[in-house]
């Protein structure tokens, strides 16, 4: 109670997550239809008077990272993509949406006032279709324009701080300068992934795929025991605060669409969802009780909603249950559990897998993107790189090319809990099954025995597999394995995925990304104090934990 | 002054470190001269009613970790190995102590009861001396025991937990099964060191090498402007309660040499120190006024004392200082710094240097250790792997040599800051240039932007140099960069380290590694809440945080 009373404190009063020492700037497209916020780091000169450049930082705060900006959740952000979406001419908007039923029987009633589109008859609204057609769209020059960070520029105005080493790429092919052609042709070859479902026009463009730059999740969503949508509203807002790129939730307890309804009309970045959790829901748990037709529905609604990728756990087939047998943790991804059940209890093959061509249809009418999910993926190191785990993989690179073969955008999710010396083997097993498409990885955790630092232990896997190719790292929090995370857990989940996706990205020699180490540890050489903290991944603890070890009464 | 009045408080309430859900153990050698304490976690029966034996795990608590024992700070600890070392007839008591008159000039009087002992002329009581000569001391079968776990017989007994990975231990040689003759084997052959100074006899055997579990090295000790006597004993305490395999006394205030005491006297594991920032000390932060003869006695005040290994920054040569010119961080270590300083101040060889020879003479005597310290270890990851830094990475080659001419024991410290394409390569080169000696190195941190999460960003360097073959991780805590670590803050830096060490172990293959693992995954599975609380790193925090997410009433 008191948390949710906190909560809605906090997502009232919030106006901007602006950071301090910071202000936002927007790069522009040269033809100004496009404007890209950026987190601008002003520094102070150096003790020899010198100026210090401010420094870029990719910024997935949307609207909030504007200082200026005056939030209002009950609102919602403004649909940044509309005119991109309806200029288009794609799509429509729909006269009966099956979401709509959705809200009248939940408890709550309807915030917002979201009109849904779908795609007109014969069209495939997705940024993959137009790569393919050699359309480069808004959202790509977008992208280009947030993955370049103005490059160049920035290359002349600090050029002391341009050292940087060359980098061990495994096979990545990350140019100089990113263009939206390029962004175009990532997306086109099925190698990178832009989610943007088109009923989710506020979120800004982003990328995932391995010769961008590495991408965090963050995980957030109630449980039928804990949380309320405020809560869930609030985590949202701390996410992308704190850097997260996307956002899922996987929210299973009441409200479920309603609470979804807040989240993607508040969200800058895309959302992912489970839908068999909401579907489940509808049955009231009854595994047996699970159909495609209702899965169907829920997927409709979802994407209707704004959803903008759906893990799917397609992979899991009825043969390969049995290998799971011998394992020390059997099945633990809740969805792979479920459809695992499903199969047992009807004795029939995943209903995921026989409607998945229906399932393309469906996402390719939004744009949802879809992410295929490990629901075999090991729960335990013992368990790691097992032959459950590895067919599945090659099930879904199977899958993959269905997908594509809609025109569906596609990433591929990993695992779980892997050993330092096997998670190579994870990222190469991927390459080779999935045609290259953009690969997604909880953590791995390399080691079991951390319960309530597991946010360190799978950061340590995390780093390893960017470096090694991953597109995007779902983060895991302090309270894996043991509860559900609250705020705090989220901001501290997040903080160790940056510094293990901005390590990939160092160590795949990204062009630009030490700028900001080299700023940083230039500003901590000349005891510039404030330009250290705030150009750090949390400047709040930074200068907490300093002037705490000043003698009392100094300050900063 | 509240943290000192909490910190007397903790220590003179302290009686025992043993966690719940465990209790001690001692494996006996079979002569029954030696008892290693192990901690043993007892666990409950699965669901089907079948019993799971108990799992042991390596402690380095001491007595501490017996929860009988009565500790009483004010004492000491008992002098373990005193029967060992005066059996082998090659130390004498010394009736004039140099150590002796620092104690009249420290501000507090000498509060126990140490008889100091040297070695008899011409003699040398090193463990490299003895293990070149053939020799299986006390502190080898020790060793052996307490590396070994008694894995045959754990093997019977838990033979569903025994699956594990194959290791990649690039060119590590791990046996099957640890004895005392391998043990003496490897430190004769300089791969690994036993720091145990004759006058530490109350720090039990541990070793540091690559063919050996991963350790951890915390650092405490006071500054000039903050911290007590009382607050560095409960950090002392609190770090063997979370496992760090050795501690670095690192005080610069007041009351060196007393504070230092009282740990020596109190710590089961061995102590490392920084001799040169004493020495500073007794002229009073004047490096121009640094001499070799200053610098001699205090090596020897500290060798009575019972000091188990030294860093001396003895490869910071006068002709590499103008290689760290165009580093944007320049000299960040604070030893390293100071000899460069003094280097500079009086256009001389580097004293430590020049005296290398009479250095390995006095640490022969007492079984001194050696930590050949980096003192141009990069600052940043731009600095990384530059020509300053492997050039003194040669010339501790160099001087390993001589050390090992003296039959005085050595490792080798590493960086540092280093972005994770790089890390390999400072094994390579360490094992390429230092003859095999033990590498030892302070993270490495992957980022430079993580300022208050530095434990996280430099724990993902340590798994990963762990595993590529570095024997002991040097900690790193929230507070680098900007304070003083306090008693959370070395908690916090310790289970990020002990994630780390045990990551790199299971990556080599190290045999038994994984069965704490397999034993906790399979708790996990069974919902055996106790038992996987008991077997994780951290059984409070992990308790603490399952019961903050049960409805309330609840418990486990």
């Amino acid at each position: 109670r008191d948390k949710r009373e906190a909560a809605r404190r906090y997502i009232v009063d919030f106006k901007t997550a602006a950071h301090t020492g910071s202000r936002r700037i927007y790069l522009q497209s040269a033809d100004g239809t496009v404007a890209v916020p950026c987190r601008e780091v002003s520094l102070h000169p150096s003790p020899d008077g010198s100026n210090n450049a401010p420094v870029p930082i990719y910024d997935c705060s949307g609207p909030y990272g504007d200082a200026d900006y005056q939030a209002d959740v009950s609102r919602g952000l403004p649909p940044l993509r509309a005119d991109w979406i309806a200029a288009r001419q794609d799509t429509t908007f729909c006269s009966t949406p099956l979401s709509a039923l959705a809200v009248e029987l939940d408890a709550q009633q309807g915030q917002f006032q979201h009109q849904v589109r779908q795609a007109l008859p014969g069209c495939r609204p997705t940024q993959l279709a137009y790569a393919r057609a050699g359309i480069i769209t808004a959202e790509m020059q977008f992208v280009a324009l947030r993955e370049n960070m103005a490059r160049a520029a920035q290359q002349q105005a600090a050029s002391d701080l341009q050292p940087q080493h060359t980098g061990e790429g495994f096979g990545a092919g990350i140019p100089a300068q990113i263009d939206a052609e390029f962004v175009r042709a990532e997306i086109a070859a099925g190698r990178a992934i832009l989610p943007a479902n088109i009923n989710h026009p506020e979120a800004e463009p982003m990328i995932i795929g391995r010769n961008f730059l590495v991408k965090v999740n963050a995980n957030i969503g109630n449980s039928a025991v804990s949380s309320s949508i405020e809560e869930e509203v609030e985590k949202l807002l701390w996410s992308v605060r704190w850097g997260a790129d996307t956002v899922m939730d996987l929210s299973t307890g009441r409200h479920i669409h309603q609470t979804r309804e807040w989240i993607l009309r508040n969200s800058p970045v895309p959302i992912g969802t489970v839908p068999i959790y909401q579907a489940l829901e509808k049955v009231r748990g009854d595994v047996e009780k699970l159909s495609w037709e209702l899965y169907r529905d829920t997927l409709i609604e979802q994407a209707e909603q704004g959803v903008d990728y759906f893990t799917i756990h397609a992979g899991v087939l009825k043969d390969f249950i049995p290998l799971t047998a011998r394992r020390i943790t059997g099945i633990v991804s809740r969805g792979g559990a479920i459809l695992a059940q499903w199969c047992q209890l009807h004795d029939r093959e995943n209903f995921l897998y026989q409607h998945f061509a229906e399932i393309c249809q469906i996402c390719a009418q939004y744009d949802v993107s879809l992410s295929l999910g490990d629901g075999l993926r090991p729960g335990c190191v013992a368990d790691a790189n097992d032959a459950a785990q590895f067919a599945e993989l090659r099930t879904l690179g199977e899958l993959t090319k269905i997908a594509w073969a809609y025109d569906v955008q596609v990433m591929i999710e990993g695992p779980g809990h892997v050993p330092l010396q096997l998670v190579q083997a994870n990222m190469t097993e991927q390459l080779a099954h999935c045609h290259g498409a953009p690969f997604y990885t909880l953590g791995p955790l390399i080691t079991d025995i951390s319960p309530g630092y597991d946010h360190i232990a799978s950061g340590i896997g995390a780093a390893l597999i960017g470096w090694f190719g991953c597109a995007m790292l779902c983060y895991v929090t302090p309270k894996e394995h043991l509860g559900l995370p609250d705020k705090e857990d989220v901001k501290q989940g997040l903080i160790a995925y940056k510094i293990a996706a901005h390590a990939a990205d160092l160590a795949k020699g990204h062009p630009g990304a030490q700028l900001r180490d080299n700023a940083l540890s230039k500003a901590r050489y000349e005891f510039r104090w404030l330009d250290q903290f705030h150009l750090s991944l949390d400047p709040d603890t930074a200068k907490a934990y300093y002037q705490a070890a000043l003698p009392e009464g100094a300050d900063t």
